[in-house]
């Protein structure tokens, strides 16, 4: 299992290449076979997860749960072990991140049931288990369509960045403020952290009402939060339609040269021409 | 009642044409006073549905609303009765969408006089009643002139499907987390499902309050999807934006003919072009 | 005070004239200053009127606010007199949209003067006072600046119109079905018309928590209704930004012709071109 | 420790300008390494005002917070002077923006300790100090990055301005008429006041809960302010957005240049002209 950084001779491994399409690619049809079966026994493990927790079902459906947790997780284990045998560098894979995930999918059955008792809640990692999803539909890949989007986030990166140093001061100010002024009122401001909570909760119009200002004054200031905050989201949205308009613009349009055309001095062509396209000369 | 595959022969249906001029389209002077009518007697009914629902009144005029429904039943049964008569293809209607909606609007009352007691929760029902002003309002076709919008979000349906599905990972892995710090504290993380019910009410700002973290590690994590969700609303309306300008600029610039240079067999002329750019032939 | 259609004789009406000009209008000095003082005293009035429904201030100061409200309420009688002599067509003015405001800001006081008991709940309606702010603001003069914007939000009434009738039988039809679902669980779905009034809670994000479903169906509903409610958010902003994008455009640019030049052929002339740019001929 | 209008005489100030160079610059190593340390004792402090505020916290470790603000006040202390001895212009300095927030950064600690008792709370005001990191970070300057978008918002101040006069109309408005309609029903419309802190959080859609109305009238009227608060985003985004399309869309279209035709003296001409489209005369 040793890694050598030059690629692995190409011996005619057949099993292994034979399982590795069918295991880590989609484009035969037993690959394909193999994603559809995967993607469902995912789905159902994390469906058994979410049913487990809600305590009604558990008392009624304990060891259902229990087995059909058993059958995935041993599923998944012997997928996991396929997939380090079939790769051509194992270790690369097992640290990767859909690696890591995939071990995080089947350890913790294993540790709760070798060391029973406060592990027990450990149980709810195995929710991980729906991000395997993402590879099977190829999301990352699918992300990468909207390529528009993401070069004009990616272009306002750092015009971001200061929008959200800057929300992240306004939240510790306005935090402490509003406990200054509502400290004793049993309102909920009980400490700056408390109060930076529902400074957030506030500007982005959640609105718990868990904690809420009840002096006139903390209900005043709250109200210039509110309308600032409903204001703020114009600022990223902007930043991102601005990119988008002017980025959308530029990878376009052909980009149109200074050159003048030597024979009727006229401008304006495309940077890919070579001659006038108004008299025919060589430019 | 037969449907035969091929158009019925074209015989002088006179009675049946005219009726259904009058109750299917709204061309005619008496068709437009029949979908007036029908119209004002779908909210009327409508409205008595919203009323009984209020025990307060119901008390008071229970009578009252009893035979306003009968009323309006027997209205919209007559109604029900004219369509699949008048109706070319009655079969086609009856289990068109409407068909449905229109039976569905009269037989609640009629099962709930037959088998009084557990089937009086079904006249909710008849508040599918309202879907029937969307045939008068022909809104299905006045939103077809929103085409330009509706078309950018159809261009962008995979991305806006890639985003749903990341939204719903998002929920269960939050819903998840928070379950697992907040099980204990009453704060209402019961479960995964209930934790993923208030991820969805926390992500889209709704915020009842009835579900909110009270350890300070679930409030900071609150905090982080509260900040996360709030941007998210930025990345469909980006990508129906980005679809909208695409799609507007493309009907701004210079068009590009399809024009092929009869020298050098190149393409990508601008329209306004006169001699080839790559060959300087006159094209 | 008759009001003849054809316009009044023009007498020398010094008086009149010079009065008309300080009041109604602002383009004097002495119209300025009788603008500031007229909404200073307006925002005082209005001040007041808050104040005095603070329980604990009223205590405090009710003869101080009952003086002020008098004072106030005789300077804007006086203002109401003066503007009905002053103004040419006095009936047009006690008609029109600020002759009504203008009456209904001093009437509660004589009317809770005249009939004491049940009618001090007027006085809220005092409040209307802030509505002639505008008209010294000018802010309808001011809007209209935003008329791009105006425009586009015309041009798309249709569809908005649409818009609203979809989320108004969307309201109504889930209204309904969770007012069937949540019906006997005391959550507070009492009736149709409390279940709407959650819909609109919930779509528009507000949530307020008062009434919140508590059955697992309930929940899943409600959570689906939010992702819609949030992402209908686009389908406005959408239709408006489709507008301005194409609005802007046509009326921006030029209309560029289809003419073409009678002795170089080149087109993409502007519409107000006489004479073709190229080549200097007549078009 | 005067200040005279014309700057310094240039004499050989050394240690002074080096010391200038490291604290308020940071284009030497040394001046980047002094706003490291910086930035990391400004949100080290921070980290101790908030934790300071949290009373469990408080309890256990006040000895130790007492220790940290005393060495992040001493610091800070030092920094301070260090800055009005280096600075070319002190009282410019001291009483310039970033010039009183370090005052006020420190000034709190030693007032506290001088007068104990009521003065506590003041220590709230040392989380001012965070402001302090906008000077390391240069936000400002980054901040001017997002010029576009600052120039469409500048540009739309006076629509904007507009704007939220009417929101503001519009909230006193609503708050008079909720207060008439809920007044009595204990449900906390209980001043005008109360009710325009309501109006806020529902048309921003933030939505507490602490104030909601109970009436169906009064309910009718909130679904109304929510649908009206929910579609008011749209008009600055609109606004905005608009500004940013004009602007973006100018340094796309060809320029107009300034030139006026010798013949007919017309503006007005394309930058790619070479004959007034006027008259046909030779530009």
């Amino acid at each position: 299992m040793s890694e050598p950084n030059k690629p692995p001779e190409v011996k005619p491994r057949d099993w292994r290449d034979h399982w590795y399409e069918i295991i880590f690619e989609a484009d035969t049809k037993a690959g394909k076979a193999f994603d559809v079966v995967l993607l469902i026994a995912i789905l159902l493990s994390v469906l058994v997860i979410m049913l487990e927790s809600v305590n009604s079902l558990d008392e009624d459906y304990n060891d259902q749960f229990h087995y059909a947790e058993w059958f995935f997780t041993i599923l998944f284990t012997i997928e996991y072990v396929a997939r380090i045998i079939c790769a051509r560098r194992p270790l690369r894979y097992i640290f990767s991140f859909y690696g890591i995930v995939d071990l995080l999918s089947i350890l913790p059955t294993y540790i709760m049931n070798i060391a029973p008792g406060e592990t027990q809640r450990l149980g709810v990692i195995r929710a991980l288990r729906l991000l395997r999803a993402f590879r099977i539909f190829k999301l990352a890949h699918m992300l990468s369509e909207a390529s528009e989007l993401r070069r004009a986030i990616w272009a306002s990166r750092s015009k971001i960045a200061v929008f959200l140093a800057t929300v992240v001061i306004a939240v510790v100010i306005e935090g402490a403020t509003l406990h200054l002024i509502e400290e004793d009122k049993n309102s909920g401001f009980d400490s700056i952290p408390e109060s930076m909570y529902w400074a957030i909760v506030t500007m982005t119009t959640v609105g718990y009402g868990d904690i809420a200002p009840v002096t006139p004054l903390g209900k005043f200031l709250a109200a210039i939060i509110m309308i600032l905050g409903y204001s703020l989201i114009i600022v990223p949205t902007g930043i991102v339609s601005a990119e988008l308009a002017h980025g959308g613009r530029g990878s376009e349009r052909i980009k149109i040269t200074t050159q003048v055309c030597p024979e009727c001095m006229r401008e304006g062509h495309d940077s890919n021409a070579t001659f006038c396209k108004f008299c025919g000369a060589r430019l």
